[in-house]
């Protein structure tokens, strides 16, 4: 693992890696931040995924989320949302390829030399962090934006003895039954959508998926709710399943980083109470 | 004036918005960020000035600065450091020209007709801000970062009657004295450096202009610090002059963003508390 940035912030580090992923078969870059803490101890992580197009950066630059950190004491962690670079397929389409991993491992030609997302964020990248800093994995939570929000949904339904805490921003629930998942399942997993339900919250909650409760913030003005992201599937699933829903429908805000700023102190500290 | 985009965000609106400037002879592109509020109320307002390279978007994007504002009832510009565009005079170096107007009014070919960023944001632009939104002139505080700190202490020490406050984020204070001020100054106001003074904090200062108080933050591992930057300067003319200044030598902390954005809630609160 190499070190590609580090810099002081809100009083702990804010830090870029980059390693070589046998996952993905690529060199994937993540971003850490520790907050300042009693040397020696262990805090706890939030692991946060990014949406379509994004990389580590969008949520490092742009998500706020390092004084809520620092004052929560949790480390931080955001990864790619795809391997990237010559070699590595990718479609002209921003929804689809590059940039667009939907936190699967794909099993469909061109895809598979590659596109093994689900095994780097739910195997290589924790073993990789558990071993480079100072984190408990005893308490872990996760939440992620949109497509992200897909992926720590399914991860959290997936893996609940390893998340205490699970939330999302304006997440896409129900891939199976929106544009951008249909696609992106179908392309990555093929034609036939049993496949596709371990890869949807909704499919799997269905399915007998449980967690203790989710945190699921929504902007009313987001551009893409109506068409791809569809909250209501997520909260007839929970109903429906006995799992406590709190879903916030934002008045007024998009499907941006400003909105996601906006609420991230909220969640970082949501996360921490469950975690301590 | 157009607008470009609009958010809501931290319960307020951060726009950006573009306009045919008088005084650059260029369109110009700045954001405003208004802080939810009583409809008719007016509200103070802080201006951020940016540093070499940067526009009206990476303190936008990076500042954190909407939280603090939201709760101070702040509203909150932050605009070009040039002209830009075809037609407009560039220098191949990141520190002079496009990126890099230095608050001056250039009275030297090639930078004549364009690079009139004094004008342009002592006259120009508050006028245009005045009349599109709720602000109350009569509580504008004003800050700014490396270049934008010059442009922000120079500013202040000449037009002490239209602010109530000031500070700045690592700041270059003495321009005539290093290395990224001397270049500047001396291209956009020619070799005289009699003209230098009206644009160097520190000669102001030497010159007779006095503030009520300064606060400056500054990196102490910040890579400038010694060659460009130098604090100590601003800190013997305010010892001389009797003006109190606030000068934190903040340990660990470089020149980024991650510095400004660590405090950038309190430069918000400290104008807040003047501008009430």
């Amino acid at each position: 693992m190499e070190t590609v940035a580090t810099a002081k912030s809100h009083g702990g580090v804010q830090g870029v890696y980059r390693h070589p992923s046998t996952a993905t078969g690529t060199d994937m870059t993540f971003a850490v931040y520790v907050p300042p803490h009693a040397p020696g101890t262990r805090l706890p992580v939030l692991w946060y995924l990014s949406g379509l197009t994004c990389t580590h950066a969008n949520v490092t630059d742009k998500g706020e989320y390092r004084r809520a950190c620092a004052e929560a004491g949790i480390i931080f962690v955001a990864l790619d949302t795809s391997p990237r670079g010559e070699g590595v397929a990718d479609d002209p389409a921003w929804d689809m390829g590059q940039g667009a991993g939907f936190y699967v491992d794909a099993t469909q030609a061109p895809w598979t030399p590659h596109f093994a997302m689900w095994r780097y964020v739910t195997e290589e990248l924790p073993a990789l962090v558990a071993g480079a800093f100072p984190v408990d994995m005893a308490r872990q939570g996760i939440t992620g934006h949109s497509m992200g929000g897909h992926g720590a949904l399914t991860i959290a339904l997936t893996c609940p003895e390893r998340f205490r805490s699970a939330s999302a921003f304006a997440p896409i629930v129900a891939p199976s039954q929106v544009p951008w998942g249909a696609k992106a399942l179908g392309g990555y997993l093929g034609a036939d959508r049993a496949a596709w339900r371990r890869h949807d919250a909704v499919a799997l909650i269905e399915d007998g998926a449980r967690l203790p409760e989710l945190l699921v913030d929504q902007g009313a003005a987001d551009a893409f709710l109506a068409e791809q992201l569809r909250p209501e599937l997520l909260a007839a699933a929970c109903a429906a399943a006995g799992i406590p829903l709190t879903l916030r429908m934002q008045p007024g805000y998009d499907h941006s980083y400003n909105f996601v700023s906006t609420f991230m102190a909220d969640h970082v500290a949501w996360h921490a109470a469950r975690l301590r």
